[in-house]
């Protein structure tokens, strides 16, 4: 039995939050699709970060009733994915409804049944899009509610380790903890090229940059930064 | 756009909670296939449910994903369904680990869609099978997540009208309000006839029992109560 749980979307920050929970305990793999558009090169990269890890314990979720739910530009391919501004203010039309929750919720119910005490996300606040289920004060109260709702004992533990981080310090800890960043995929629109100019490309983008290092994916083309 | 979003198994609880809400409100209704033995019987309830208070919003999603973790007797049908024991104190092996979180988490991405700002949850706490996710407590600090994780703007309300009540109470309820107790099916075990055997048909005839009334719906046999 594993001690923890990764969320593993096979995006950058869950491949280095996998990093951090393999360094500290055995761990067991979770990958969900919710219908979004690059779910085929997510999935790939996810079992190729799993076979990096040499976990055994792997779970792959469908939850594409958040495609049907819609609302977001990731899970509704009428509403285009818009170019990345990481200036912008408001919630990004790439915000799917309350996904972490649904994330979590899942996460604590294998947990329950596989015994495992603490479960990680890579979910980042502070250099990130703007999603409000990536507060932390979401993920202490979701927390809470969850030791209030599983079966009574010991408590679960939500770890989030890149919460408070910025994308070079992402991109360095990955690089510290050999990390294979070179198997993971975060461009939210394409799955041959990751496209350069969507949020999660520039955000990507600028951590590499800031870090000093270069990035391993390939791009169809790279934002000036 | 619906006020409310209302939970509806297609079980009494449900029902009742359904007709709370359709009293004060306008409603969508929301039902959810775990992967449980008796899905297709709740779903014939939950679509007839929803025809008698002419429901337009429907919503049915599945997360069989449940039925794959495992470790409870509804969706794993290695363990069989035990005979009911209303005098247990333990968390019983129908216990379909934190369950309601998976709901009230697909609820809240749905809310957040169509801008409901209500969730209407028919859960017991007080006269029910001791499940963790029916308390009050977990209700109350969900909704606390629910609204530090979701898009700003007006608080989401969970509501949980059931929840002290004892079975007895909820039958009178749904007889003054005219809910469609004739519709609804609470048989963990069968599809047909009602067993009669297990906790969730032990607990409504005797709440039928205690309030004077007559179960509509038919049993293959009932309990000496």
């Amino acid at each position: 039995m594993a001690d923890s749980i990764v969320l593993v979307s096979g995006g950058m920050d869950s491949a280095v939050t996998a990093a951090i929970a393999a360094s500290v305990g055995t761990a067991a793999f979770l990958h969900i699709n919710y219908g979004q558009r690059t779910e085929a090169r997510e999935l790939k990269s996810f079992n190729a970060i799993a076979d990096h890890f040499c976990i055994r314990e792997r779970l792959v979720v469908d939850i594409t009733y958040l495609k049907k739910i819609g609302g977001s530009a990731l899970t509704d391919t009428s509403i285009d994915v818009p170019d990345g501004d990481l200036g912008r203010q408001d919630v990004p039309l790439t915000y799917v409804p309350f996904r972490n929750a649904n994330f979590l919720s899942i996460a604590v119910s294998w947990a329950e049944v596989i015994a495992a005490k603490n479960i990680y996300i890579g979910a980042v606040e502070e250099d990130s899009s703007g999603y409000p289920d990536c507060r932390e004060a979401f993920f202490t109260a979701f927390e809470k509610a969850a030791n209030l709702g599983k079966r009574p004992g010991a408590d679960i533990k939500i770890a989030t380790p890149l919460i408070h981080m910025r994308k070079a310090e992402i991109v360095r800890k990955g690089l510290e903890l050999k990390a294979p960043l070179h198997l993971t995929w975060s461009c939210y629109r394409d799955e041959t090229l990751a496209c350069g100019e969507c949020d999660s490309c520039l955000l990507r983008l600028r951590g590499f940059h800031e870090a000093g290092a270069i990035d391993p994916i390939p791009y169809r083309q790279k934002a000036t930064l």
